[in-house]
C-alpha cells in the first residue's frame, strides 16, 4: 500500500515520476494499491469557486466538488501506468466500496469492501484509488476532512492487511523538532504512535491525527517517506511491536497560539461551549481549570473569531467575562519517558528561568508535556531543550 | 428539463446567472431538472494533462478524467442554488442511474432510472444532473462522446416524459444559413426533426447528430435556445405533430471538405475500408459509384491522414490507386421539400452556372441537395441560393 500526496502529483511530470516509482515496486514482486490525493492546488482552486459563490457553501455539494480533484489524478497516474505497460485500474470510493458515515467535508470511514480491490490485484492490475472520499449508505459523496488520503490508505492498508501502508509525501521522515526552528533536528526512523499522535496533534503536519489513530487501533505499519528522495523514511511502530524505543520522541513546537480566560462561567455555560466547541470542530487545548467558575485553555488563532462569537452568544444568556492572551506558542516535548522521568521537568523549568520566559501555562501528561510561552521566546527554548533533551540525552 | 452547456457554466458569474434564470423557472411552477455540461474549456485541460502524459492514453482512465468535469460544475451550481434558498441536488450518473455500454469515450445510453430523479422532485429540489456521463454494468465511469451532455438531457427528458428538453447554448437558435457566410441568415422558430439531423450532421454545431437521433426515436420536443438572451430559441418538431412547416428548411455549409476518388479497387477492400472508417468513426459522404471498381467520396481534412494510412495499407495487400482533392467545400439545401420539387435543382444548376462553378459532385436525397464544389465559390453561390430559396421562396 502507497499513498502519493497533491505534491507528489502535481504536475504531469511528478506524475510520471510516481508510475516509474511504482513500476518498480511492482518489479521487486509486489502487489501494489495506491492512494492518490488531488493535483497540489486542485482543490483549493475547486473550493475557491464554490467560495466565489456562497462564503457558506452546501457542504453536501462541496464534498461532490471536491472528490473531483482526486477522480481527475488516479486517472491520470493509470494513463502513466499503462503507457509504461503495467496494467493499472483506477477506482472512486463507490467502485472499491468505501463507506463512509454521512458527515459530509468530516466523515469518518465505517467499512472498506476488499472484494474489488483483490480481483483487480489477483488480475496483476495496479491498483489506483481516489483518496479523501467515501460514499454514505445513501450513496451521496463525503470527504473525510484534511488528511483524508492518508485515512484512506490507512483504512485500505487495514482492510487487505498489507505489510505496510506507506506515505509518500514532500518531507522524507518525521523529524525530532522541525528543522526549520533548529538545525540540530534529527529524522527518527522509528516513532512509537502514541508519540506520533500526540506530535500531529501538537502542529507536526506530516500525519493527520484520525490516520495514525485509525492506524493504531487497526495496527497498521505506517511508514513516512519522501517522494522526491530514495530513503528509509520513518516508522510508526506499536507497543509490544518489540522495537527498543528512545524515552523521549521529540520536540512540537506551535505557532499562533491564544490563551483564553474565562471568569464567572457556570458549568451548566462550559458544558454548552465545549459542546459547541465539538460541533464546529474547534480544537482547544491545555484545558486548566483556574478556580472556581473560572477557566482557561489554548487554540489556534485562526479559531479565535468563531470562539469569541459563541462567548458572546452565551455571555448574552447569562454574563460572564473573557481575558485574550495573543502573540503565543505553544512547546511540547514528546515522549514515552516524560512523566516516568522528573529531570524532563526539571530541565525545563530551569531553562525557562534562564530565558526569564514566564510561560503561561504548563501541562504534563503521560507522554507529553507541553509549556505556553510568548512566541518570541520559542527559538531559543526549543534550541537549548532540543539539544540537552534529545541530543545529549541528560 | 433544461441543459446548459460549457460556455454557460463557464465562470463562477455565470454560474449564478443560470442559478438566477433557473429560480424563474422554478418560480412559474415548474420542477426542474438541469442537465449540465463541465465549465468552459475545462475538458479540455483535464484531456491535455492526458496527453502529455501519453499521445494515446487508456480510454477507460480518459473518461474516469474527463467525467470530472462535469462532476465539479453540477456542485458549483447547486451551490449557488442553495444560496439562493432553492433546495438542490446533484447527482452523478451512478446517483441518477444512468446505465451505457462500454464503448469508452462514445458509449450510448441503454436506460436512465427515475426512481431517484421522481423522489427528489417530489421533494421540492431542483436536481442537477452531470451531463455527458454514464456508467457501465460494470460501474465504470463512461463518456457519451461529443455532444454528449445533449444526449444526457434528452434521455433524461425521454424517461420523465419532460414537457421539454431545452437545451441553452450560446446561440439563439437554429438558423436558416451560418449567419458568418450569409448576413440574410434567419433563425427558424420551427424545424423538424429530418432536416434537424441532416444540419446537425452536415455541420451546424449547435445540436450533435446523436441527440437529434435520441430525441426523434423517443418523440422529446427538443428547444434550442440562448442562454444569453431570453427569447423562444428553435423548436425542433416531429412529422404527425401538426405543425405547418416550410418546404425548405437552411441551407448548411462545410468547409475544409476533400474529396476521395479511388480506382481499381475490388468490392472486397471496399468493404474492409468502409468496416474499418466505422472503427474508427471516419465519417464520410457523398459516396458515388464512379464505375466498375472505381468510387468516390468525401470526408472532412482533418481525417484525410487517417483515410490515407489506412489507403496504404490496404494498397499493399492488393494494389489500387487514389487520387486527392483539397480545398472544397460543401453547401447543402436541406427541407422536406426538396426532392418533391426539380424547381430546386433548376436553381442550384443555373446559379453554379452563373459562377462558372464546375462543381466536383452533386447528390440529391429525400430531404437534402449536397453539392461539393471549391471552397472559393461557396459564399457567393451560399448567398445567392439562400436569397432565391430561403428568402424569395422562388
Amino acid at each position: 500500500m502507497q499513498k502519493f500526496g497533491g505534491t507528489s502529483v502535481g504536475t504531469p511530470e511528478r506524475i510520471e515520476a510516481v508510475a516509474e516509482q511504482l513500476t518498480e515496486t511492482v518489479r521487486a514482486g509486489h502487489k501494489v494499491v495506491v492512494v492518490v490525493s488531488a493535483m497540489a492546488g486542485e482543490t483549493n482552486r475547486l473550493l475557491g469557486l464554490a467560495h466565489q459563490i456562497d462564503s457558506r457553501p452546501s457542504t453536501r455539494e462541496l464534498d461532490m466538488l471536491a472528490a473531483s480533484g482526486e477522480q481527475a489524478s488516479i486517472a491520470l497516474l493509470a494513463i502513466a501506468l499503462i503507457k509504461r505497460g503495467y496494467p493499472a485500474v483506477s477506482l472512486l470510493a463507490d467502485q472499491v466500496g468505501i463507506l463512509t458515515d454521512n458527515k459530509f467535508s468530516r466523515a469518518r470511514i465505517l467499512s472498506v469492501a476488499t472484494e474489488r480491490l483483490w480481483q483487480e490485484l489477483e488480475q496483476g492490475h495496479i491498483v489506483i484509488v481516489a483518496g479523501f472520499q467515501g460514499r454514505d449508505i445513501e450513496g451521496n459523496i463525503t470527504t473525510l476532512g484534511r488528511g483524508g488520503s492518508d485515512t484512506t490508505a490507512v483504512a485500505l492498508a487495514a482492510a487487505l492487511k498489507a505489510d505496510e501502508c506507506q506515505i509518500f509525501t514532500d518531507v522524507d521522515g518525521i523529524y525530532s523538532i522541525d528543522p526549520r526552528i533548529c538545525s540540530g533536528a534529527f529524522r527518527l526512523p522509528l516513532v512509537d504512535s502514541d508519540s506520533m499522535l500526540e506530535l500531529a496533534s501538537l502542529g507536526a503536519k506530516v500525519l493527520h491525527s484520525r490516520s495514525i489513530e485509525y492506524a493504531a487501533t487497526h495496527q497498521v505499519p505506517l511508514r513516512v517517506l519522501s517522494s522526491f528522495k530514495p530513503d528509509q523514511g520513518s516508522l510508526i511502530c506499536y507497543q509490544g511491536a518489540g522495537m527498543s524505543l528512545p524515552k523521549l520522541t521529540g520536540i512540537a513546537c506551535q505557532k499562533d497560539e491564544v490563551w483564553l480566560q474565562l471568569t464567572g462561567i457556570s458549568s451548566a455555560l462550559q458544558t454548552q461551549l465545549f459542546k459547541e466547541f465539538a460541533r464546529q470542530s474547534v480544537e482547544t487545548d491545555l484545558f486548566t481549570l483556574l478556580g472556581p467558575q473560572q477557566i482557561g485553555f489554548s487554540l489556534n488563532r485562526s479559531d479565535l473569531s468563531v470562539v469569541e462569537d459563541l462567548c458572546r452568544e452565551l455571555a448574552a444568556k447569562q454574563s460572564f467575562d473573557w481575558l485574550v492572551f495573543t502573540g503565543l506558542a505553544k512547546l511540547s516535548i514528546v515522549g514515552v519517558g516524560v512523566k516516568a522521568n522528573p529531570a524532563v521537568m526539571a530541565v525545563v523549568l530551569e531553562q525557562l528561568q534562564a530565558l526569564a520566559a514566564d510561560p503561561v501555562t504548563m501541562q504534563c501528561s503521560e507522554i507529553k508535556l507541553s509549556v505556553l510561552l510568548l512566541e518570541r521566546h520559542l527559538a531559543s527554548l526549543a534550541n537549548e531543550l532540543h539539544r540537552l533533551l534529545l541530543i545529549e540525552e541528560i
